[in-house]
């Protein structure tokens, strides 16, 4: 197959990370400070690694973090971004030939070329061959969130808890959680902030769901908290709210951190509990778990995840798929809707 | 051996909790508040339980959490406070007559008749028979503040850290903990408040002592924490100041609360850090600690507790021993003293 010399792609416009005092929340504001449209050359994947012609590139939470270069690893400046995606490969490099010309689901890692380009570039190992059946829209979002998902009911479940808290649950990413706790007999219970949210939740299975804009919020949330009795609170928000239900839960509650929606940080009014009640805050981030968790746990994850989106009990729900040329005028308002996926189509 | 019908004790003017909206800082504003002087009925001693006269009662930033309503355990309307103390055993339960006699330290849990009074009652199991050559003033303090130290030592190695930080380090807990450290090579990193506790505290073996009131505070901490890459915040003050810390602290910081000295709570400015960089926020409490930790490991903290004050590695510094008639008076002030501890003689 030829490839051409060059090709379209969203690259970054800063090097590294930005300062503390740079930063705002995790939400996107606008996408032209961090990326621009440009013509670069196609890149020659290198050992163990593979070229992909991109068929949707996914937009997650972690991409908006790593562009404003508040993720876990440094920005580079001329590089696509965009850390997943899905598409077929168009070149192998040396221990990589087993892909060839294979329908894959890719995370590019740090390989410098993301999914937000005609071409990326992904390790083999990060790379998952598609099932027949997985349509490219599934496809496209079929490692970041399905496996954090998994790997969230496997936290909920070692912590031996029977219900656990969401915040932001009407996210892509929990509403996978909330079928998967349906599925497994865990009661999810989820916090929104719009009340239309709450019904299409429920029908998916969650337990409760709070509008957390309620005047009765908190007194409702520590209704259920000690009926319930959760003590793992999963949070994409760390703001003042996510404090609030963390004060609700009762002992040993932990608090999971995995993003950041509130600009507003939180305060810790009640640090007593820290002592008394055995509460404690820590941070999820899915490449430190995958990392911890091994092979053998990681292959199980990606099978189970092709497999919940086969059988229908998972589905991706698109708000819009842009080409790149339009990400710089739509991305972030696409973002800014509630219910859905952003994919980027090259 | 004849008992006198009635005692003089010190006792709790509220029962249970205090609400959150009434609460303060850990320290103590006056003690009227909360507890009176009386005269109330010599107790028995049930089974497993002994009477002792008590010779010196302690007082612990535990004691005022809990006169406060702000500890774990809730209060006892017109029972005597006082969790530590040492005195000689009067009368015992059934079970507990092996202490007849004896000289101990003990701490009262929760018998009700704590160690601020002629006589209080403890539970066999919580008594430590005292070695010759302790003295009553070391004696009233060889359970709570060495026990909390070596659990906190045990904390430091099983984290692998070779260097920690302590707040309020100039506390009588803290300056356990540096000794013992400095004794097994791991490097101490203390805060206070006031420069005059520099010295006297890299004397007894810190590696760095940090005013921080100073205006380079957060920057030298930076510094240090870059350098020898301290894992293990043993933080008593649970605010503003402990947050700054756990901001300057690297990769892993375990921010691990005992206590709160600042009324102001601590605000999280960076809970990005606890995903990327693994830190997480948790409290120490030596109730549960003991209790996880087996009779094995308990029993060997006590006799290294008591060979610690022998061998001259700890001692008690005494700021003041008050008679229980002028503790309403005085004992505030005393404990806003800096550096020492203070003591009820009945």
């Amino acid at each position: 197959m030829t490839l051409p010399q060059t090709m379209r792609a969203l690259i970054q416009k800063q090097d590294g990370y930005s300062r503390a005092s740079q930063r705002s929340g995790f939400s996107l504001e606008a996408l032209d400070p961090y990326v621009e449209m440009a013509a670069i050359d196609v890149p020659a994947p290198g050992k163990g690694q593979v070229l992909v012609k991109v068929a949707r590139g996914a937009v997650n939470p972690s991409d908006v973090m790593f562009i404003k270069g508040m993720y876990g690893q440094p920005r580079r400046k001329g590089l696509p971004a965009g850390f997943e995606g899905c598409g077929t490969v168009v070149a192998t490099g040396e221990g990589a030939e087993q892909f060839d010309g294979k329908r894959i689901a890719f995370v590019t890692g740090n390989s410098g070329y993301g999914s937000w380009a005609e071409y990326a570039v992904a390790d083999a190992a990060m790379c998952i061959p598609l099932m027949d059946g997985i349509s490219d829209d599934d496809g496209a979002s079929m490692i970041v969130n399905p496996l954090t998902a998994l790997a969230m009911i496997s936290i909920v479940k070692e912590a031996g808890a029977e219900s656990f808290i969401l915040t932001a649950a009407a996210s892509q990413l929990c509403k996978l959680i909330i079928a998967q706790a349906a599925a497994d007999g865990l009661s999810a219970i989820g916090t929104v902030r719009r009340d239309e949210q709450i019904e299409p939740l429920k029908a998916l299975g969650a337990a409760h769901v709070l509008n957390q804009k309620s005047d009765t919020f908190s007194s409702d949330m520590r209704d259920i908290c000690r009926a319930d009795k959760p003590v793992v609170m999963l949070d994409a928000v760390a703001g003042p709210s996510s404090a609030a239900v963390f004060e609700a839960m009762g002992r040993g509650a932990r608090w999971i951190i995995y993003g950041r929606l509130e600009e507003e940080p939180p305060v810790l009014r009640e640090p007593g509990e820290m002592i008394f009640l055995q509460k404690r805050i820590e941070g999820f981030w899915l490449s430190r778990w995958l990392t911890e968790a091994g092979d053998q746990e990681r292959a199980q994850l990606v099978k189970k995840a092709q497999t919940n989106f086969i059988d229908g009990l998972w589905k991706t729900d698109v708000t819009e798929v842009l080409a790149l040329e339009d990400a710089a005028d739509r991305l972030a308002n696409a973002l800014a809707q509630p219910n859905g996926k952003v994919l980027l189509s090259p």
